[in-house]
């Protein structure tokens, strides 16, 4: 890897019960000298254990209405309770300062995030199977029926929109999927795209054997 | 892996030095069961120990002319000497049985199999540098300073036209450069173009949860 490259803006998506947010955090945690995972901003409340700047940056309705209005968004969803958002300033620094950036966020927003960076990779998450899914929601035991039919059915819709994304990765077994996506972001890293200095490294060395035009 | 999915085509290619008919070969060693290598027809003289339809298909040139008459290659070169081609059949039927297909070509045929099938993979393999890449050519010991000199004039004419390869892999060590090689073709199968039997069978999967329009 050239050091000097731009970073790599990775978005993880899925569908609710895909087990993204683990396997985001476990890639993470297992690869922390290599990713900077983004904070969001929202205006829902802090909950127990949750830290300003670490977790989220918990904003007020006002303010985050002023970052729409100010452009200050890489991609945002406002939802009837509450909103969320991907501040872009501290993406494009850490991008420019070479490092790879993760973002975990929902279906609509990795497409804002396409539109706005094309060259960022696109990664839907899945389960193996549809039966898997619903037992993997209704494993958590924290929801109501009717709450993980709204999930299915919001799977459903996002069904539809998969093939928009670059990668599709089954989540079977966490530790195979964080290494899946791990070396499918240190592959990227050898796109051409990526490998500019190189390339004119070698164009410079190979010089003195350019015939004369 | 899908194994229903249509095989996925890699095209290795590099200056001369590079390394990618020894990391070619390497690649196909350690992984048989995973990829098939194509093999050229060529108007050129088979020499010991190469055989008819394992190195490569030795044809006559009023043959060779014939095939690219009735467009039977996917890519070819002529040469003062001799020609060199890929017979588009057994690269459509492997792919078409699934089976990941490899074609060690120069950059030329590279760009000739992209716009024939823009869903090949075009890899470019590079020295680390320029004076290990003399040191490569001149360790041969088989060719004087004047053909040495004519290679690396090819390089430089080469090295304007990297950046139209998806990837640039560099060949520091042979070992590393064949897991690359691996992974990436191994991450290539996990693109959306590649998993549409497993997004149909999640869509399927999820039809009970379609809302009624």
């Amino acid at each position: 890897m050239n050091s000097r490259r731009r970073g790599i803006l990775t978005v993880i998506s899925g569908f609710s019960g895909s087990g993204k947010g683990t396997v985001t955090r476990e890639l993470i945690s297992r690869y922390k000298d290599n990713y900077w995972l983004s904070v969001s901003a929202t205006t829902r409340q802090a909950r127990e254990g949750e830290a300003h700047g670490v977790h989220y940056f918990f904003v007020s309705d006002e303010r985050f209405k002023e970052m729409i209005a100010q452009d200050e968004f890489l991609e945002y969803a406002e939802f009837v309770s509450h909103s969320y958002g991907t501040p872009r300033k501290s993406v494009e620094e850490h991008l420019a300062a070479g490092q790879d950036v993760i973002l975990e966020i929902e279906q609509q927003g990795a497409f804002q995030v396409k539109k706005a960076m094309p060259e960022a990779i696109l990664i839907f998450l899945v389960p193996p199977s549809i039966e898997e899914l619903e037992r993997r929601l209704r494993g958590r035991g924290t929801e109501t029926e009717a709450q993980i039919r709204a999930r299915l059915e919001q799977a459903a819709v996002e069904s539809e929109y998969m093939e928009l994304f670059d990668y599709l990765i089954v989540n079977d077994q966490v530790d195979h999927c964080v290494e899946d996506i791990h070396h499918l972001i240190r592959t990227e890293g050898s796109r051409t795209y990526y490998m500019k200095e190189k390339m004119i490294d070698l164009q410079e060395g190979l010089q003195a054997y350019r015939k004369e035009a």
